[in-house]
């Protein structure tokens, strides 16, 4: 069932003390260059890097305890294979971890410092769905999904929670949208906790399934042509409706324009950021007349990045 | 005269509502790295993105009425270059800049920024005096000198003022040692607001010279032979004796170790600090069995960096 406000209290609860209550900053240069007032909730540096520590955290904690003993299991080679690995390491219990092989090492080095066990397979969706269902099989373990999850999509929406009850009404909250569960939760989040709130996403044009599912009315494919490779998913089956019911619009934004809201934090805000989650910023840029004088709300999504790979993107090599 | 408590008390009240009052973070990775608690006044964050914004402000809010009327002047091809460009605009005065004429281009784009005039000479501390006399004696203009002055010095002490008021009682404060503005001030806020706590300053092997300069009781000559560009001066006559009196130790450190620090920051706080700025912590990670268990503050001084150099830096090209 859809997340009720009364779950997304009891979520943030269940979670406050595990994860970081992140701080909220504003930058005057930025604001000057867009013309609005843009709170930055900076989950950046929540535990893992990610806001994915909110979401894989409150569906841990919602397990059974028959469920909670025989581990928790995910295909992912992003931050949220990290929060699974650190939930259960914080649980007392086991993870199992997908990934394909060609994940970065760094990555793979995150979950096992949490005590995650890796299943490497083919870098293909159907390779990573059948070794899971193979681990899940063997193991007893229950999955958690990085974002078809009610429990997941409640925790995400503690985000948006937090910083309306921090900096108080907001006009616009943007997030990025991949597979959806932070843009559902925090469209959750601004109905329960700030009904005049609009939401808005911003996504890569190189991977617009989530802008063309909105006009078609049906989930639509992703692609991959884009550097924000924390974006690459489609949207799922509970992921949808909410952002359907919930969300007015996906603003689309090219690879150069990400770059360039990319480098705007990191330069101006001295805070590092990844490419994913400059695309809200990117997308404030790119329509900045409709948001003059407003009150904008953005969720940093995250901060793990490879460095070189990053720089060499901002400078253009 | 040496500031004493009271005038870094008043140099506190003067410029708090023109200052950002820097968030203090902690990092649980880097302290299970270092075997200690580390407290990070994140200085990258103040105005100007440096802790230069607290000196320049008092000391531009010290002078009188008449000298205020004819702007303040400075040579600088750094932080504090900004910093009293922005103290200027912010008192309605003008500001004279000398710069190299080989200083990068988006220091010169900031100053100016701040509405402040620049006056670029050769690169070298000759041409640099020479042409800072030539402007003041042509304006009038009070010089504020970038760290051998008692109000500039009084303002750096704020930082390390807010760190003890924040996280009370340390065992250890750090900072970079270029001039020995910020390490004067931070020593003076050791000794005045928590007497207690002992006072290390890190710098690069490759410009030692305050290093020697505590060995050999008298004021020796910088080098340039270090990637951290904002430690290139030697201490002068007003930061050298409050170093010797109230600094127990300096502690050099390789390019190399530098960068692991840096590298160390970004990737595990996601905050961005200037290669100047991770000198103490790699001081630290140098001896760490020494600050075993204990509680160390480290002032962040800046986040000023030039993307594409950083890059280079970290793939070692």
């Amino acid at each position: 069932m859809i997340p009720d406000k009364q779950t997304i209290i009891e979520a943030h609860e269940r979670i406050k003390s595990y994860i970081s209550h992140t701080p909220v900053m504003t930058s005057q240069s930025i604001n000057e260059r867009v013309g609005c007032s843009v709170f930055f909730k900076c989950e950046n540096f929540q535990k893992v890097g990610a806001f994915k520590a909110r979401g894989a955290m409150n569906a841990a904690l919602s397990l059974t305890t028959e469920e909670r003993a025989k581990g928790i299991a995910t295909h992912s080679s992003g931050n949220h294979a990290q929060a699974i690995a650190r939930a259960a390491k914080i649980l007392g219990t086991k993870s199992y971890i997908v990934m394909p092989r060609t994940a970065p090492e760094i990555k793979k080095r995150g979950v096992k410092g949490y005590g995650g066990e890796i299943f490497e397979c083919e870098p293909t969706l159907q390779a990573r769905e059948a070794t899971l269902a193979e681990v899940i099989s063997k193991t007893g373990a229950t999955e958690i999904h990085p974002f078809n999850n009610y429990d997941v999509i409640a925790g995400q929406a503690t985000a948006a929670k937090e910083l309306f009850e921090e900096v108080g009404q907001l006009d616009v909250i943007m997030t990025p949208v991949g597979g959806g569960g932070l843009l559902s939760g925090t469209a959750l989040g601004a109905k329960y906790f700030s009904p005049n709130t609009i939401v808005i996403a911003g996504e890569p044009a190189g991977s617009d399934d989530a802008y063309r599912s909105l006009k078609s009315g049906k989930i639509e494919q992703a692609q991959s042509n884009t550097i924000a490779d924390g974006l690459l998913t489609s949207l799922g089956d509970k992921t949808f409706p909410i952002i359907q019911q919930n969300v007015k619009e996906i603003i689309t934004v090219t690879d150069d324009q990400i770059i360039d809201a990319l480098r705007l934090v990191w330069e101006r805000m001295k805070i590092i950021i990844e490419p994913s989650c400059a695309v809200p910023l990117a997308a404030l840029l790119k329509e900045k007349e409709r948001f003059a004088g407003k009150r904008v709300g953005i969720i940093l999504s995250g901060g793990n990045v490879d460095l070189e790979r990053v720089l060499k993107l901002m400078v253009g090599i």
